[in-house]
């Protein structure tokens, strides 16, 4: 019977209707101030920029929370919302930062190898930068209110500048230690450094140039930058040696906090023609203007402008901080010049090269660099095109940063609204205070880490509104610690009782019927889904999702508190499984979350782990093995002898496979095969070092042995230097020792005049033959050439 | 400043518009015979009961195939839709089919513990079962259509119940062996075992009773049943025992298949009040009858009875099979009786025992049982209420099991409609035809699993519509095989690229600018997204839902061809990693697909896999690479020379290392080291085998040709054995060809005694010189050896 045919004379179907209207997802928006409903444009795909690092420094545990809120948001959307993220970030390699700490790094390497020994040259160096040094600071200060009085300042400026004692030195630096702690840090190691440097010349000593480099490298780098950055023949090579660097210790942070890495990533450094194009059809469309070879965004212009249906804004995210002029010289850089620029609130697109020395990328206007702001909106607007729905960053970015992003690229396409939704993620404070190293609050990733889980980290985060400060204190983290218990007790409890009803079988495995208690249960889960999902579509409320993850793990609880075998374990069972899958979705589970999340491939049939994590963990292992196996064949294939390829085979041992904590004794296994142990590297490490270390000391030793019984021989052959018949005669012995000697050599007359005794006469002939023997192995070495 | 404060001056944000619409899912419903948009009526929560098994005997692959397509729609609807799907399934545990089975077990296993030695009358009782047990089948056969006519079954019986000779019995069997194979394997295995045991008594022999009661099972069992089954003291906990067996292996199938466990399971037996209430309740809404202790649903009473706004409807789902008396028949089960019942299309909701021996409930009406349908009834509604977003089960269900379910719950709630979505997995075929153990084609899931993987199978149900007919077919499962091929390469390509972009380091880890090609892929992607989701969308088109995944792996391999080292990994990598969360969402991933998705708990911070294990796993690769290094310096210290070296470079590439799964390709790498790949092994042993067979193969062809070449270069030698003044004598010609020859062995007359012509004697001329040359040419031959 065909679908068609019987389905006309099919029965009456009543169409469902909705008893409860499905949660619509709505996101705080910061170009609206308030929860906009989310409408992605292209139906379930999410087009998704966020601003990513400028990489050169180590990351904090506020960027941490940064890419840490984004992470939560991206999963929620991608694993819990099902919509499909394409995710893109920024690297940001290009930057006044980069440059300037890439050039100080390279000239005080270079300062090390240039000068092999100790100058007064270099010491007047290090104290013109040091004499320096305070001035700039004191200036480079954000405001008269944060640092302190200016007069306060200078008096401190003009004590650590000169001379000072001591005593003078640190009663200043006290005084400030607060807001200057860092500062009189680096100003005091610098000063000992050079005072000792200067002690050290005195006294005809010329080691110790690499110490003083290093020690006084937070004055000296900045005044090396200023004098010699025109110096350096390839700037841009400079600083992308840096980038890379801190662009790999970000990722590698980031796999730590268990943050997916985003699904694009593109590099400034990349993106350099296709910014001058964007900068000149922003030029072209009347938005900007060149001067002095630089490129300058033409706020008054661009504001109010009519377009094909709408006026352009300017500063849409915060309007009420156009024209700050704090902030938006904070935005343009250390090493940018406001020459040629018209208007204050205007910004650089382009910037030309203001020395040599700084990296440089050829354009219409001459040799220069992309201003902060462009390469966003170039980078963003290659991958996304001229509308995205989301852009994310931190709050401090919203301006001048977003605002003027937002205004290069409404420029470029002519557009009214480049981003849709715009999410800023709030600051984070410890304990009340903004983080500040000279605070002492200054807290790394890699501090955190060692202090808390990732996933505390990220429970913490979770447990205040994303777009809210967050004040990291001791309450949140033993709250974070209690809530973390509370779950590990119930699926521990869970877990227990799932094995013994499994292990008593389908006959005795305890109650499966449903009395109103379970329903009760059963129906608490379905309003804790229904409450969870009310939390996530309020603007993302982790928090509030949490707290409903905990109430139903709560009620399970009390459900089985009281209840000894009489209980029916599949709601508990469902409410644990539920939990965990919410859990992982929001990447607080176990330590692959990031493997599985991120992983490729089905992995291998009946292989009951997780091979996909199993393969990544195995990965080192084979690319030693066939790094080895290709050494060995291109030894084989020049045609080297064995004895290199022996000595191939140490150093693999010895270098490679201490490394990835694998020990091998050779010719310890069966049949003279080398027997190998998998230990901790670290173990190994420290035992081939120790090794490498005792045999150097057992070698020192011995040759200071030999050298000490070679000095004995020689001193020993020395004593045969004099010819036995000048044995007694001055300079052997004492001008006036003796007065008249016989034919042989040997006294006869003491320097009186007397008669040397019989005894003496026989003690002489005694030394003499020694003497003899002595000078004959003397001579006979002499013969020799003296070995 | 307070967001209030400074919304209230924020510039004109313009609200979204959607430019693609979101795909609606749309299931297809039995209820209507077409493809009904969804919408649960709870929001997001989905309340689904599916029928589960009736556990007396093993699971083969139609039910495979009927639960795994119910667990990939609900992996569909909760881990890609997002639903929070409350699947509920029934085991069914009291059932005609399991006390007949259950009451046979016990009484075969009492016989045996009763009789300690063979007796005549054991023998003469298992003569009686043999006698009955063929008209019982003849008359428990399906239709005179499908077994052929009476006549020849009746033939049929009376050959096979006499004690036919051997020779009359084969050929009775044989004649109907392809609908009776097994019947007849029964019969004559249990003929055997009487005859047997009749010799054996004779013999004086009584040993064996087990042998004879396990060799007539099949025939004894029934037979017993029918005799004794009143003679068993606890019949219900007889029928639980067995029930409780087969649910724990079907449970341990479903877990093999990777089938998700229900939310919620129901046992029948741990739901006979609320079944007993729910029949009195419809008996007194009027729509059910008692007569003799058993209840009836009255039919033509509920067809149409008015009630509430609308008007009750019977066999809504298949509507042409209201008074199939054989389809109702068979719903009733093999132990009812119809006593009492009003109209043919009546269905029991209570069972009277009809004799004792029969597990039995208390009930107002009497001791009995409840009737089939009405478990579901009760047990759906006690979980689920009076309304549920989706029933599920096989297809041929529909009718009576399914419309009668209907029939009741909208009876009892006095509903218009029970279920709103219906969906009804399709039939398994095999090869074309329905699977019958006589057929030989009969699947168990043992079976499968043996044959095939779990991922296959289930990629195979997948690769059909789920409510379409299914043909397990020879070219379906090479087709699966060959998808599956093409992932695990994608897989191990984009793995091997990934391993040496991260060596490689972010400086020179190749391209990662977006230039047209990779903005292409990347739109390609997405455009899958969506066809994935449109495909899903459509009544969960899992087999459209494929292409669109394999054909995006196809784009990326086209990407990837012909770029050595000149591509951007990250578009790649990303379609890697949706492509593999797509299949692990569908259940298609490794091993603990399903225990990660039970999984209770995150794990252990910091343990991202078991160390021992990992260890432990990791010890093989160690091995191969320790005794590669070791064979390497053996080589070394033996003075061998490089090509050696070389030579065990390449053995260790295709032996130990395939046998691990890395592929090495030489060369491949960056810097032109080897590309290593990690696959699996079986993959890369079989590639290897079928190398060295072609390599084989193509050497043995040359040596054939090279045989054949000498075999032609002898033959041609052999020609020339003949001296040349032979050449025309016999044997070289006939004896009598010539009479007469002169000295140089030229014939002169022929055998007639005639002179041989002049143009004859200028072609022996010919002939002979070249003989002479061949001739010679042997002797060189010859004289080498016969080299």
């Amino acid at each position: 019977m065909s679908a068609a045919a019987s389905g006309s004379n099919m029965p009456e179907w009543y169409q469902p209707n909705k008893q409860v209207e499905d949660p619509v997802l709505r996101v705080y928006n910061s170009l609206t101030r308030s929860k906009d409903v989310f409408v992605p444009t292209k139906g379930r795909q999410v087009d998704w920029y966020n601003c990513g690092p400028t990489v050169y420094d180590a990351s904090h545990i506020g960027h941490a929370r940064n890419y840490l809120t984004q992470d939560i948001v991206r999963r929620i959307l991608r694993d819990y919302f099902g919509y499909d993220v394409n995710y893109v970030m920024n690297v940001t390699d290009i930057d006044d930062k980069i440059i300037m700490r890439a050039r100080e790094g390279y000239l005080l390497k270079e300062t090390v190898e240039k000068n092999p020994a100790l100058t007064a040259e270099l010491i007047q160096t290090a104290r013109k930068a040091y004499a320096e040094f305070l001035p700039k600071l004191v200036k480079s200060l954000p405001s008269p209110v944060e640092s302190g009085s200016d007069d306060a300042l200078e008096q401190f400026a003009a004590i650590a500048a000169k001379d000072a004692s001591d005593a003078e030195f640190a009663r200043a630096g006290r005084e400030k230690e607060e807001k200057f702690g860092l500062y009189i840090t680096s100003l005091s190691k610098a000063r000992q450094a050079i005072l000792d440097a200067e002690k050290s010349l005195a006294s005809g000593n010329t080691q110790g140039v690499k110490e003083l480099v290093d020690s006084t490298a937070d004055v000296l780098g900045p005044y090396l930058g200023t004098t010699l950055g025109d110096t350096i023949a390839d700037p841009r090579a400079v600083s992308r040696d840096l980038a890379a660097y801190w662009e790999n210790r970000f990722f590698e942070d980031m796999d730590r906090l268990r943050v997916l890495p985003p699904d694009t990533i593109t590099r400034v450094s990349e993106y350099v023609p296709e910014i001058v194009s964007f900068v000149e059809k922003i030029i072209d469309n009347g938005f900007a203007y060149e001067a002095d070879g630089s490129v300058w965004f033409d706020v008054a212009k661009f504001e109010g402008a009519k377009a094909d249906g709408f006026t352009h804004e300017y500063a849409k995210l915060q309007p009420n901080s156009k024209g700050n002029r704090k902030l938006i010289d904070e935005g343009e850089g250390a090493l940018t010049a406001n020459k040629g620029k018209r208007q204050a609130s205007d910004f650089a697109l382009w910037k030309a090269r203001s020395k040599p020395g700084e990296p440089a990328w050829p354009s219409p206007w001459g040799e220069g660099r992309p201003g902060w702001h462009i390469e966003c909106s170039v980078m963003a607007s290659a991958i996304l095109g001229q509308n995205m729905d989301i852009h994310s960053g931190g709050v401090d970015l919203m301006f001048p940063h977003h605002d003027n992003e937002l205004a290069q690229s409404e420029a470029y396409h002519g557009c009214k609204q480049w981003v849709n939704y715009f999410i800023h993620t709030g600051h984070l404070h410890i304990e009340g205070l903004k983080m500040s190293k000279s605070l002492k609050n200054f807290i790394s990733i890699d501090d955190a880490l060692r202090d808390y889980s990732a996933r505390q980290l990220r429970m913490a985060f979770m447990l205040q509104q994303w777009n809210a400060k967050l004040d990291f204190r001791k309450d949140l983290v033993a709250d974070v610690k209690t809530k973390e218990e509370t779950l590990d007790k119930f699926f521990a409890n869970v877990k227990a009782r799932i094995n013994e009803a499994a292990a008593r079988g389908p006959n005795t495995d305890g109650k499966h019927h449903f009395d109103e208690q379970e329903k009760a249960l059963l129906e608490d889960l379905h309003k804790a889904q229904y409450d969870f999902r009310v939390a996530l579509c309020d603007s993302f409320n982790t928090s509030q999702a949490l707290t409903v993850l905990l109430d139903i793990v709560g009620k399970a609880n009390v459900y089985f508190s009281g209840r000894a075998g009489e209980y029916n374990i599949e709601p508990v069972k469902v409410i644990a499984q539920w939990v965990t899958r919410m859990l992982r979705m929001f990447g607080l589970a176990e330590g692959n979350a990031v493997a599985d999340a991120t992983a490729v491939g089905w992995g291998k049939e009946g292989d009951s782990n997780d091979s996909g994590d199993f393969e990544a963990k195995l990965d080192k292992y084979i690319r030693a093995l066939s790094s080895f196996r290709d050494d060995v064949r291109k030894l084989a294939i020049d045609g080297a002898a064995n004895k290199e390829i022996l000595a191939l085979c140490d150093r693999f041992r010895d270098n490679d496979l201490v490394n990835l904590g694998i020990q091998l004794d050779d010719g310890q296994g069966a049949n003279g095969s080398a027997l190998y142990k998998i230990v901790d590297p670290a173990v190994l490490i420290r035992q081939r070092d120790e090794k490498a270390a005792a045999a150097a000391d057992k070698a020192a030793k011995k040759a200071a042995s030999a050298a000490a019984a070679e000095a004995k021989r020689i001193a020993q052959l020395e004593k045969g230097r004099v010819a036995p018949e000048d044995l007694f005669r001055p300079p052997q012995v004492a001008e006036g020792t003796y007065s008249k000697w016989d034919e042989q050599g040997f006294p006869t007359h003491d320097g009186e005049g007397a008669e040397v005794s019989k005894s003496a006469t026989k003690k002489f002939q005694k030394e003499r033959k020694l003497q003899e023997r002595l000078h004959a192995d003397f001579k006979a070495w002499q013969e020799k050439g003296g070995q």
